[in-house]
């Protein structure tokens, strides 16, 4: 489980602005892959000379894609270029952001997370993605490469592809919308192992089907992190509270709105869920209790006055008339008999039988 | 179960405005029923042309239904020739979407649930109605043919009926009125079964009411999915916050409102009881252990005492001076008979007798 | 339990407007009361002919009452006469509805529940009552006939009381006023049975306090359901948001709004102490429990190891040379109190004795 | 326990605007104290005649505080002679009101209650304040004499004191101020029985630690019914939502509501502490059961079998070959002692001993 | 534990802005540290006369700050120095104050709450720090002094700081900075904590695991309390809502918003998975308990039937035929193989086994 605040005390006490990558590094080193488009020409090339990266012209939309951030000197270099604010590389460097959108006035700045499913360990991993989206330019930064990414740079090369012929902001909508697609995918793989815990759950309850109860539980919590803060920041760019979209991307940005709202329903749908099943678990697991308990109870009550009985006879006293007698035996068997069929007729009325 | 995520998958990665199918296939093929009304006439017809479906003149309202939505071909070239924007058609081929309204200006958007009781399973089945409101026009989809759309088009063969002389709002209206109304049906059904459960839990909780418990609870959490959205829908359209409905349909709208709050409340009053009713059945079942643990304590604590007893005196040894008394056999059954008073007394005073 | 849900199938598929009886039938036929009056004159008389309830004159104030709603023609009449919205005589005939204020523009149609103690069930009863406020009339609409209104009545009676000299939106306060105060009453009774039980639960928690606990959290939910509302209802017209009442009443329905704060907050109150109450009865008996279980493991550990000792010396080997020894009888009784000596220690030490 | 809508029955039936008292009677006679000051001057006296309580002059400040409301002849004097609505005496009278503010144009109208600790019990006792301030003179009204009260009269005795140069709003400000500090000591004590409690359940839990945590809760839901509305009543003034209170003395406002919401804060925290505590308490005590009930396992199952094999060989049967053998009996010690070892073993790696 | 109310009794029955200290006196004797700066120069001293402390001039920024503050004295002569309202001064001194920020026209009281990690007591200690924020000064107390502080004093010692070429709200802002950073840094050791907590549950759960958790709640609830109204207090500032910060630095305080937001984001999750680990500790012991009593019922069903039937052999009747038969001994051998054989088989079909 990764620990969201734990990796940030490297920055404590550092004046504001100080540049510091927070975050597991996945690369041996960024790679930066540069794509530039309009309706007619698409080119796509990956550099190493950050200056590359950092041209543009007013014709062409520039994409510039930035896996791998522990190379602060980059990011700085690219903030510089493309005049985004210090405290913008400072939180793209740190990649434990809230989702969050900030509108820089000739650009936004836009921090989401990407899910995807580890199967290893059955449960969802997160990443930091950050866009920035100018007047011409989209900006995305991430830890690792994100198949997702790689497909929309594929569907670009297409002529005929919608976003071909639309401005910078229409392609920071496709890669919103290829991301909260992708939830979806994750969380069908996450429903899924959870309706698997809930048959489990109600056929034979076991302390291994507890922690992965639990797991659950936290992924829940992790997702509603991660997801329920979209639901404002894409709810703003829709409403147009923010600049640089155009009305023509607006229906498009409610239909993500949608989706957005349609996956937070969905993990607090699965939350809810999750909480009813701990619920079952422990009434469940009492149930079991309750039980094994009757049956401990009944073969006590039935033995234990019988076996009174033998013992009492067992006695050696010199003088114990009984012992002499010649039915004694055969209406002893008789008692013994009749002791266990009143527990019985006991335990039927009470229903434990 | 249904997995609302689950079928989602399909869509990731695909450009925004594909049409995908997702959901459950119910007919070999769809059929599109066409009617056509105003004071005087009324006609209804089953067409496989969708040009003929599109046609529609002023003085007449124009209402298409679809049963089945697979054949995306068919709801292309229907949002063709209504004119409706691609990702209305992309949401109405998704059957798993959230309840909403959507003003697209010249037409209105509308998404809602129907419910039906699935007898089988004892549980609440969900699917996907799909209404588009135009000025004289209303469309509406759904995978398999619900009883209550073919009642609507029924009362509309009456020459007397109110809706006859009205515009298309009004049919839209009365096709709300009538999916909200059955709403109380199927909460009906659910009621009583709940109730049926809350009688079982008092008197005989067992393992298999657990797991209907478990059902009805996440019945609930679906049905307020499907119905708490609905507030904003009618609310927005009774607030006259969106297009086409006129001003005389406010009333009718205001009460279609009262009855969406109404379920609501119902459904959230369900979820109340429900979860009280678990707090029951663990502390009922906590409860019976309590008897049967009193009850197991009871017996052994009278019978170890004096099975103790007699098994001191079936020891052999050579030397128990006991053994030879002769009042010792008397004296012993008195001690015994002693023995088990005491214990009566420790019990009735705390109460176990 | 009356399912508040389980009544309304009868409506559905039915026309808007349609008026059917939804509701308990309490009288053979319904009765309709008149009261006429001003500051000097006051006239009261129970009519069958609905037309003589319609007549009204400036001058005075007419209060119509009507007990039993299942006779729907008498209702349609009567709404014709005053001029009504077809909806809100389908609204009087559905005695199921939520608390609601509806303005519309010459009448108010105000929801209301009336509460009563039910002594034979230990619970509380809800009963609806419509009301309707003219320009110069009330209508009043119930199942059965209600104390309260009956005290209004006879008030009326008396030319000193101040309701005469008053418009009827005075007598409308009154009528809400009167309700509101009478719920005091049942939620004192209410109040005085769950401290009762609450005593029982401390002293001795048995199988009947929980169900009776279950009894009053249903009654909380149904309560809250009654009486929240209210707030909005009561603060609406105190807000002047809807017509009818004059600036010198406000004071008064400022006043019945403090009523309602205080009565829903008195219910939320016993909400929080009811939920409290099942926890601590849960722990209680769990508490039980666990006494039961100590004395049942004190005996056990002090008895079998020593009936082991004892049962070890009633074998009966042929060479067990300590059967023979002169002193092995008083060892045994030392070894065997120093076993129950040793025991006492031990539970002293884990605080079990 | 007091039941706060226990008592107002008495009033259910009655015109609005009649005068009952409703309360707990807590003294013989009213006292009625009249002081009378200004920058120069200061005046206290007792009077018995309502008559002189209604004097006022425009230079002096006119503090009437009258301890105990039974009288209802009084109260309505004192409301005429000050110009008070009949509803104010009604409310003031019925000394179970949520704490509100009235603003009635030429004076506001505030309810309070004064929380005091009851050591007797162990718990708090709530009593209502209700504070009248007009142009120059402020009215108090509560059922038995309060120190605080007393004490703000003393300071008024001294000549140096703010209070004395200031209008009648500043004392009420005084006397709201006083009030909300007098919550903090009270505040402390519960504090400290609720740490006291805490330590009790962490070393030892007991049945009477659950029903002092119970009324722990139960003080809690009460502390909150009578200090959050505090919020609204004070934010209001400082707010200047109400008139009567001068610029100058709003930011004294604002610090009172500082104190509220800080009351507020430490009450919520109390409530989610003492909520954790219950838990802790249930999770205590069935790890207390667990604990024991593995001791009586461990017990039974050392014993139950070697008692069995010890059993065995006290059979009587003629033909036991075993019986005679001359190395029976030590090979059963070897074979008991050996039992005891596996059982041993077993625990440990179940990792019960 | 600190019971924040617990120390405000000292004030109660004061009149408003006495000076009382509420409060841990730290220190022998309070330190009054001076820093005067501006963009060429530095000084810093620690001043006893706070008529030094006071002075101020136009082109420099001073900042004091007070470490210790229970001499009122020193409180009174600096805030008269600096023009503070009384009731601020009295605000400072009591350190138990809600974070708040006052805006006070030309100057702002900030209230925050500084977080330490108690290594000995394995949790977290709360401090107060005041802020006053002028027009060129910026003021701080609390009551030990604080490594935080110190570390932004050595950054202004430094020429080539950004803070140092800025104005005195930046120097108020680069505090808040540090001092949310620092949150993350205690934030990080309570994590750490908490998942050792976590990993101790699933693999051993015993009573300290407990009480380790009630702990981390209880911090939870205090760093809540500490951290959410943060949220207002930075929202205000970075909405301009106060006066004194220049819009050049509120890009800054956003930046800080989104700090304290991720924060609180961070103990929400910290609290839901802690609730969690309750239940999941609770249902582990019960699951534990059913382990247990699952050996206890099997040891106690296999062995109470044979010894029964050991023990009817061991009795000592003159006529017990079945003694003398010969076979008698191997077919009670078989007898008893049976009896535990069908045990077996009963306890792997009940799946206990």
């Amino acid at each position: 489980m990764t620990h969201p605040a734990s990796r940030r005390s490297r920055k404590a006490g550092l004046p504001p602005g100080s540049l510091v990558h927070i975050g597991k590094r996945q690369r041996e080193s960024p790679r930066i892959t540069v794509a530039r488009y309009n309706a007619e020409t698409f080119s796509e090339q990956v550099v190493t000379d950050v200056a590359l990266a950092c041209q543009r012209d007013a014709g062409t939309v520039t994409w510039v894609n930035v896996d791998g951030l522990h190379d602060t000197k980059i990011l700085d270099e690219l903030g510089r270029g493309f005049g985004l604010h210090p405290l913008v590389i400072e939180d793209i460097l740190n990649s434990d952001q809230r989702p969050k959108v900030e509108d820089h006035g000739d650009y936004l700045y836009i921090v989401l997370r990407l899910l995807s499913w580890d199967t290893s360990a059955s449960g969802i991993s997160f990443e930091q993605l950050s866009l920035v989206l100018g007047a011409n330019f989209v900006l995305s930064f991430q830890e690792g490469a994100h198949d997702d990414l790689v497909t929309v740079r594929q569907r670009l090369a297409n002529n005929a592809a919608r976003v071909r012929s639309q401005s910078a902001d229409y392609l920071a909508y496709v890669l919103l919308d290829t991301i909260v697609d992708n939830y979806f995918l994750v969380l069908e793989k996450f429903d899924d192992q959870a309706e698997l815990l809930e048959t489990e759950l109600v056929t034979d309850p076991k302390q291994p089907t507890l922690v992965a109860l639990h797991r659950v539980r936290r992924d829940v919590v992790f997702l509603l992190r991660a997801i329920r803060p979209l639901r404002e920041v894409v709810g703003r760019m829709e409403r147009a509270e923010v600049s640089l979209f155009q009305p023509a991307t607006r229906p498009y940005l409610r239909d993500v709105y949608d989706h957005v709202l349609h996956a937070i329903d969905t993990v607090e749908t699965q939350r809810e869920l999750a909480a009813g099943m701990l619920e079952i678990y422990l009434t469940s697991v009492t149930n079991r209790s309750n039980e094994v308990i009757r049956v401990l109870t009944l073969i006590a009550t039935i033995f234990l006055p019988i076996t009174f009985i033998t013992s009492w006879y067992g006695m050696n006293f010199r003088h114990m008339p009984e012992l002499d007698w010649p039915w004694a035996y055969p209406v002893l068997i008789v008692i013994t008999l009749g002791s266990i069929g009143g527990m019985a007729i006991f335990f039927k009325r009470r229903k434990w039988l």
